[in-house]
């Protein structure tokens, strides 16, 4: 296991509970855009959790779903989109040509982000623009967890899954972020691949039980990720196990034990996506190492009531 | 009345209802702070409503209470303040030596605003930093909902109280903001001396009724706004015979006859302070001109489901 300082900076310890800003501060600004990732840099916070899929002409972008997404993609009439292309399929000036600003109040994934603030403009970043904020003086302290996403329609093409984990390495490379980066997904075979690419980076190892069905209007990671049949007693082990550092887990899964045998094993512990406040109160029981979250402000305001540091 | 394109930038219409940011954006971050005010530009707010108190060196500044505000007022230790001194007492150097980025969970203020985002090393501004943020190219097109706090102290000192108005308005001349800025008092009689020492400037007048109580943690304003005592129908008239060309009623005490006869009379009609769905949806039947809200996001996202525009 990796015991590099990307790892630290998600670490907490007594008192102390780390923030991940999860797609920037998805409850309060559209998810994966550049005005989310500022504001949640604007309130201090030092982590953000994002998602990077590839386009056609192998471009890393900063999306979530393999798919433009129809209820925060608009076109340019400004009418949010009945159909949705993958984003394999367009080239990176094709997908920087909707307007990521809203999101749509009639779809299901809408209503669950009511505070979302809606901006007119916000395209798609590219992973480029995110690594160039992040190079600036004043955001030196800050680490990155990238989530690469794994798009089962490439699960069999190692060529490409080669390509595109040396394509965002080589982003970060060249950005110099490599210290302050974590490679993070749900596809432990991808995982390897970033081990193999990039030995000195440490890897996420994400989480989420097959009877727990993705959150409404999100890409079900379920066909990638391990299914941990007899053995979801012994995660934390496996994650070690395949060279892990950090343990993501689902909300709904994580438990004491869970919890205290991976940091015994040294692991960090971030789990996704806490946003209710008694979620959040139970994290803080469970002494998680740090909360993934769309409401970065509220889990602000729970740890200082409780006497708890974020960083 | 006036007719200037300050108060345009204020009135709603067929389809489109205003979004004044109150104290910046406070359910999102710390109450009249330049961070608070950035973040409502950025979300494209180009109305912002704030609140100016006066140091005991005649330095304008933003903040809401006559008194610095122990449940958001930090001493040199980090601590929430026990005492609360005055603000006409002390001149604006120390009243900058103050952290107002935190509020405190325990009272019963902290308590209403829990998604509040939390940040070290926040200032009271000077009115002056605020007006130099507007002059930017960016922000042109912003204006500025002014409220200037009465103090009851002050209330029979006819020098204090225009040297006050005259004051802040030099302060508005010097960045030529005058067509961009509303003057907003609760107090009446201040206002008068508004449109005296600034014929140009329109004024915008604040009402509540006596038996709705100043909301917790809040300075009540009654000592020194009008009663209304067998006139409280007749409201949109009175500001207009005092020269009003905005009226800002307390959310609790409007009505649709009220919306009605004021804007039958010209006035535009701005509710403070609009937070709740419920509200939003009562606010958006009332046809009033524009919302004063704390989550300016959650109002964008009530809008644009209702198909109405926020400007």
């Amino acid at each position: 296991m990796s015991d590099l300082s990307a790892v630290d900076a998600f670490r907490g310890g007594d008192g102390l509970i780390r923030i991940v800003g999860h797609r920037g501060a998805r409850g309060v600004l559209p998810e994966n855009t550049m005005l989310g990732f500022e504001f949640a840099l604007s309130i201090g916070l030092d982590l953000l959790e994002f998602d990077v899929v590839m386009t056609s002409d192998m471009v890393p972008v900063i999306t979530h779903n393999h798919r433009l997404h129809a209820p925060t993609f608009r076109d340019g009439n400004g009418d949010f989109l009945t159909d949705e292309p993958k984003v394999a399929s367009l080239p990176s000036a094709q997908i920087q040509s909707f307007d990521v600003g809203r999101i749509d109040g009639e779809s299901a994934y809408g209503k669950r982000f009511p505070d979302q603030a809606q901006i007119d403009g916000l395209k798609v970043p590219c992973l480029r623009d995110l690594l160039t904020l992040l190079r600036l003086p004043d955001h030196q302290n800050t680490n990155l967890m990238l989530e690469i996403k794994s798009d089962p329609d490439f699960r069999n093409d190692t060529t490409y899954r080669k390509e595109l984990v040396a394509k965002v390495v080589a982003e970060v490379r060249t950005a110099e972020l490599e210290q302050r980066t974590l490679l993070h997904s749900f596809d432990w075979d991808l995982l390897k691949l970033c081990q193999s690419e990039a030995p000195t980076m440490p890897t996420s190892y994400l989480t989420q039980m097959p009877e727990n069905k993705a959150d409404v209007g999100e890409d079900s990671s379920q066909s990638v990720t391990p299914e941990f049949v007899g053995q979801r007693n012994r995660i934390p082990e496996l994650v070690v196990e395949n060279g892990g550092s950090l343990w993501c887990p689902y909300i709904s899964d994580v438990t004491a034990d869970g919890v205290a045998q991976a940091q015994s094993l040294g692991l960090c512990v971030a789990v996704w996506t806490v946003n209710e406040m008694n979620d959040i109160d139970r994290m803080i029981k469970l002494g998680v190492d740090a909360i993934v979250t769309d409401y970065p402000g509220r889990v602000q305001r729970r740890l200082l009531d409780c006497g708890i540091a974020w960083r």
